[in-house]
């Protein structure tokens, strides 16, 4: 057999493995998730999710410094000002990864009874899934009909990867 | 400000969350890149993702264990007979998924050259990025129109949880 092609090419700046670094670890996306559901501040995250606040701090750190959550200030009633979190632009961007993590999961891991959570159309009240299209306009139902392939930033593997390949 | 429905729901059994259970470990993503990418033999997945024996092993066995990745043997003339890895019906459902990530990281994480992948429509060779839609048909372009919702499995929060809430 012939060996596959990716072998030629880096997998060093891949921007898979990139954002991986950041939604690639435990409790990043379940954060994530509190702040989409409306769940903005520390305590109500900390309880709802279950989360240490070690861990908690830690993964809300990071989704700031990636600038996919921003901090707010709010003030309750006779409380010192508080900061909550919100989404920023980009983390709205991740809304198509996370229909398709909701649906994937609702297929996949939910309950007997259904899953927990539905991402719904606001409005229509419809349930949404993910679809892919290509930029000819395309409509891609089947996966095979999808075949990766290097970028224009992709770069030749370097010896000690895939170059000292027999 | 009144507390946020979604503390009235419990975490426990969300799907997304258990889907991260899997994905949302640092390599996982990144294993499933190589097999899709077509490199499915242990020893080029290990060089070329630069992984250790132990975390290769180990998230392919999860992978297995999940049922999206399957062995399937193979036997280069003159050598015993390996396993090597191939996406399974269910890790096939996982596209929209990883050309929603490609397609994230393509902006936000990708080289000033471009990106290092794109995910291509076979045939036609255009690039494949994610659109949502609802089960009413509807194109969802803005991800303000989508909302989370509490689906049929969704449970009320127990105490401890939002439950002991003020």
């Amino acid at each position: 057999m012939e060996a596959p092609t990716a072998l030629d090419w880096s997998t060093e700046n891949c921007q898979v493995g990139r954002v991986m670094d950041l939604l690639g670890r435990p409790s990043v996306v379940v954060v994530l998730r509190e702040v989409v559901n409306g769940v903005r501040r520390f305590e109500d995250m900390r309880r709802h999710a279950g989360l240490s606040r070690q861990v908690l701090t830690d993964r809300l750190t990071l989704l700031v410094d990636h600038g996919v959550l921003r901090r707010a200030p709010y003030r309750d009633e006779g409380s010192r000002e508080r900061q909550e979190y919100r989404l920023t632009d980009k983390g709205f961007e991740l809304y198509p990864t996370l229909v398709a993590l909701a649906a994937f999961g609702a297929r996949w891991y939910a309950d007997p009874d259904g899953p927990a959570t539905r991402m719904e159309h606001r409005g229509c009240g419809a349930t949404v899934h993910p679809v892919m299209e290509c930029a000819h306009g395309h409509r891609v139902d089947d996966p095979r009909d999808v075949t990766p392939a290097p970028g224009p930033g992709a770069r030749p593997a370097g010896r000690g990867a895939a170059g000292d390949r027999a």
